[in-house]
């Protein structure tokens, strides 16, 4: 199982969480590094943020889910606490640039914002990352945003603990395969389609949800690459696809949208 | 009128397309200043960015009129040219680092990452504000990405013109004020409501506007903050609050709903 970032990235512990302890991980530079480790077989699944409940949807985890040829097969909900993490030896008032993924740090606006709004903010590809960083340059005007785990594995001090605004803070992951595969047992399909901008075209897709009595959970629009004001919508509902109505919706669907695409049927994490 | 960024943003640019060039403007610091100077009336009107055909909508001003009394009264549209811009006598191989917006790096992704993967890419508050930093550090090897017109303003001298992705790329302005005003000739209303997340609450929300023939032309989803996968959704559909449609599924969803509020009834860019 492939995921972004490196030993200690939030990712790595969905993973975890998902597949249990003993699964094989693998970490990869980017998202798309890992999307790519699925098309070419090097991996089975690839585990990807999605979504966090403070700062909104990964919009380019949703648009590499249309470009590669994958299937969601699960999701996993962590628990997220941002850790303020420095070097053995540093103090608060020694800080002077706050390192970790441009996501995480809109996560903390308000610590930062307001307490500490003379931080330089520094943005990196992944959390785990950052303190890697904070670690191997052994300043201690350094600091980095991730969990509170990465104080172990990289041998920092926890200058401040539970940093981000919402004490809730949760991210959604999905499980991606690179073979389509759809459970028998499971609950929530997740879809995405294309609409020209005219006159009426929601309107009547969404009419296709609600006659068929289906249960829309969640729906994200994202600007269509090189349409001006085109949109790519993607929709969560609760089903299966060997119900009747389920069924019914998506062939309505497929006639009068464009690249409608089924991402997958798995089971809703609860 | 209040925008935010200095002379020669994209802000500007939108504010004199919808007032004409006679009307006064006054530049603010960020996005929230904005909202306050008309809060506080120090200003008419504030004009600010809400969503690019490529990059998608600007999350934290969607937030921001959550928070602030204000009401939409138009909106504008204009195109999005970015050009790269250094000090004179600055060649294309003598920069190293980039300056420019966040929404901007991404809009010309494709330039950045495949023709100039070795450069420093690093976030202003604004393109203009880019722009004249590059002038005011005299450093050859620094480049800004903004509108073209900020070679003049500035005294830089334009690299390579019209850089970002999409050769379309365009970006919708929402015209702000303090005062609610819901204007008669008005053809399009935006609103703003909250979900808990439960099952069929999507779903007997939108079946309003399905009823009551009502042409959505936009649905996003916010986080709601502080309450873990509950959702602020914005919509915008085609009507006048003088309608009995328009009222009926507005009765309708004021019930159902929590935090309901119209943003603002106004006329649509065409």
């Amino acid at each position: 199982v492939v995921f972004q970032g490196v030993e200690g990235a939030y990712s790595q512990k969905a993973t975890l969480a998902f597949f249990g302890s003993e699964v094989e991980t693998s970490a990869v530079e980017t998202w798309r590094d890992a999307m790519e480790a699925i098309a070419e077989g090097k991996a089975d699944y690839a585990v990807l943020p999605i979504e966090n409940s403070t700062a909104g949807i990964v919009a380019q985890n949703y648009d590499l889910l249309l470009e590669y040829d994958v299937s969601i097969v699960g999701e996993q909900v962590i628990r997220i606490q941002h850790a303020l993490l420095a070097n053995q030896g540093a103090e608060l008032s020694d800080i002077k640039t706050v390192y970790s993924h441009p996501q995480a740090l809109m996560q903390c606006s308000c610590y930062l914002e307001q307490t500490h709004s003379q931080w330089e903010k520094k943005a990196m590809r992944n959390t785990a990352e950052a303190a890697l960083k904070v670690r191997n340059d052994k300043d201690i005007s350094q600091a980095a945003i991730a969990d509170i785990q990465n104080a172990e594995i990289y041998d920092l001090q926890v200058l401040e603990e539970a940093i981000q605004d919402n004490k809730d803070n949760e991210t959604r992951f999905i499980i991606v395969s690179g073979e389509k595969k759809f459970l028998k047992t499971a609950d929530k399909v997740s879809l995405c389609f294309e609409l020209p901008n005219e006159t009426g075209s929601l309107y009547h897709t969404l009419s296709h949800f609600i006659f068929n009595g289906l249960n829309m959970t969640k729906i994200e629009s994202r600007p269509r690459p090189g349409k001006n004001w085109d949109y790519r919508f993607f929709i969560d509902f609760q089903g299966n696809l060997e119900q009747e109505a389920v069924q019914n919706a998506l062939l309505g669907l497929k006639e009068e949208t464009e690249s409608f695409k089924i991402l997958g049927n798995y089971k809703a994490w609860a």
